[in-house]
């Protein structure tokens, strides 16, 4: 049993975050909030997502039966977290939801039915849900370290995206001394943001850079337009992480993209 | 002789009524204003449409001759109605009408060379007239009952058929007791406006429905974005008819679409 | 040496008055500021741009070596102007220019390594200089003696040029009188602008027109869009030549284009 209710644009920006890297996925819905992790078809890129269940005006859940709870080790102790697993059409949803007008929409799981209910005023939607089983498997979150995290305004990197595009298909990253710099190139010209560490909200000092393709950051780019500021984890040609917040603060979102080999 | 002048937006506001169904069609001015009535190429749906002269700052009508006037019988007696019936590409004008910044525009109708003038302050127009006998025939205005009658905001009209275009191809319109509903279904996408009779401005009771061509409400419902209210008249497997004013109250529309046999 | 600042919308405009005309060209710069005239790949349109140093916030300019500067015959004597010139891709610059919420733009030439670099607050952009020996020839400007002149506020003309679009792809220029007009036929539509001497800010009474392709015009007319009036000369079966200005006053731009054959 999962039922909900939400403010339409704060579950639009949360679904936005998802659909930046990923269609469809497999969400997870358990007491505390919703759970969602998936990868980009190519491998290249992985969406972690995570919305707590404060974040909803209402929220209920019970799990329907003991399959669908797993056996979870926290902090030392082994407990039962009743968990259920829904496969969604975030595109097909999202597109619902951006018919303005609607303030709020209410969440309906049924289980038997597969279908996912959703109601804003007097507009009822219903979607099939997908077989979770026919989704790509979730990914193995990596574990990374990151020897340098900048955390910029988001409207400060999203400029420089736009302005990358228009020049190149690949983004440099790194940090030089107590600079934050992206850096993109074409044939005939060059791209060059450079943050001091007081421009910054937060700079670890360091020497290193990666390169990325474009196309993913871009559109993680779109991903993260309705938050203040993001964080950027770093290394040498090492992926890259960018964290920020959705729903007032009560989701975070996390995005990770592979690095491209420097030909030179 | 046809001279009138208009308030530029309300002309648009018409002329948007028509291009809505027909691209082309044939006017018949007389001296109480203007009529058409026309079926679109596939034969699916009819538009009607008066426009009093009083909506007009100035309107000047005398018939050519004999010829173009006609016997009509008006309220048990014969009398003789003077009417000119020109064909006009109406795309066309509506075309040059939207070029901002014009506030009035006159109208001057030269039957001897079949061209209407339209002039805009400084801005003149003339396009030439279409030979009435080489567009459709106006059709036969079918005599139609309709058991049930809802008024509806336009807005909430709108706005479901914008979602229901994301959905599928099709959308049913119906009562059920006293809920006004519309329907549209996709492979995995259901989706249902549902008001009660308080929340609409008018509602006969009953229990029907039938199904329309989505493309074809869609394009109606461009055609009547001006207008605060629609009036929906609904029959069980029965042609739709969405009347509403334009000009404001001068003016009205009515469109009619056949309604598509149900595939069950 | 070339260092400037300047306003980055200020900028924005003038190469948009370029970019109307050509893609790329061969920017003069001297010690009262910027030249720049260039025919379009056709041969069919010319523009001339001149923006003086005091349109810029800071204006630093010195000639490399004797190579590059020049005698120029100046009002009856001979005097030697050094002059710098660079080949620029204005379109490449342009969308680099139009990534919003940058000030003010600071310019620098590197005439050894052959690149003009440009600053926006944080952001660094260098573009690569093309060989002025590798792009069209600086056009003659040819003489011309215009009867008539014409001042008419610029979105009246720009308006007449969008509906022109409308109707066809030629446009004609004329006075006839002291009435100015434009007009544009299509095969069933006539468009025509008529202003009378009152109307326009300035006017040259005569009877003469010219038709001219309404693509070029249409070119020009974006490239015009943030100046209050234009100035336009004109002839019979002549060249038509716009003039306005730009950066507050404190730009010329000066547009040149041949007429049409009228075929009768």
């Amino acid at each position: 049993m999962f039922e909900a209710k939400i403010d339409a644009s704060m579950l639009r920006e949360c679904i936005e975050s998802i659909t930046a890297i990923v269609d469809e996925g497999k969400l997870r819905i358990a007491e505390d909030g919703l759970k969602l992790w998936a990868v980009d078809p190519a491998n290249v890129a992985m969406v972690s997502f995570a919305l707590q269940s404060d974040a909803f005006d209402d929220f209920r859940f019970a799990a329907k039966d003991a399959e669908s709870s797993a056996e979870v080790e926290v902090e030392g102790t082994t407990e039962s977290k009743a968990e259920t697993e829904i496969g969604i059409d975030f595109v097909k949803l999202l597109g619902i939801l951006g018919i303005g007008g609607r303030e709020e929409v209410e969440l309906e799981l049924d289980e038997h039915a597969q279908k996912l209910f959703t109601r804003m005023g007097s507009l009822a939607y219903t979607i099939s849900l997908l077989d979770p089983s026919s989704l790509r498997k979730e990914p193995k979150v990596p574990e990374l370290e990151f020897p340098v995290q900048v955390i910029i305004e988001t409207e400060e990197f999203r400029r420089t995206i736009r302005a990358a595009e228009k020049i190149g298909d690949h983004i440099v990253l790194g940090v030089d001394g107590e600079v934050f710099y992206m850096e993109a190139e074409g044939e005939m010209e060059k791209l060059r943001l450079g943050l001091r560490k007081e421009q910054l909200i937060h700079l670890t000092p360091g020497t290193l850079h990666s390169l990325y393709s474009l196309d993913y950051i871009s559109a993680m780019s779109k991903g993260m337009s309705h938050a203040k500021n993001i964080t950027l984890n770093l290394g040498k040609d090492y992926p890259l992480q960018i964290e920020f917040e959705v729903a007032e603060g009560k989701g975070k979102v996390n995005y990770l993209v592979a690095p491209r080999i420097e030909s030179e």
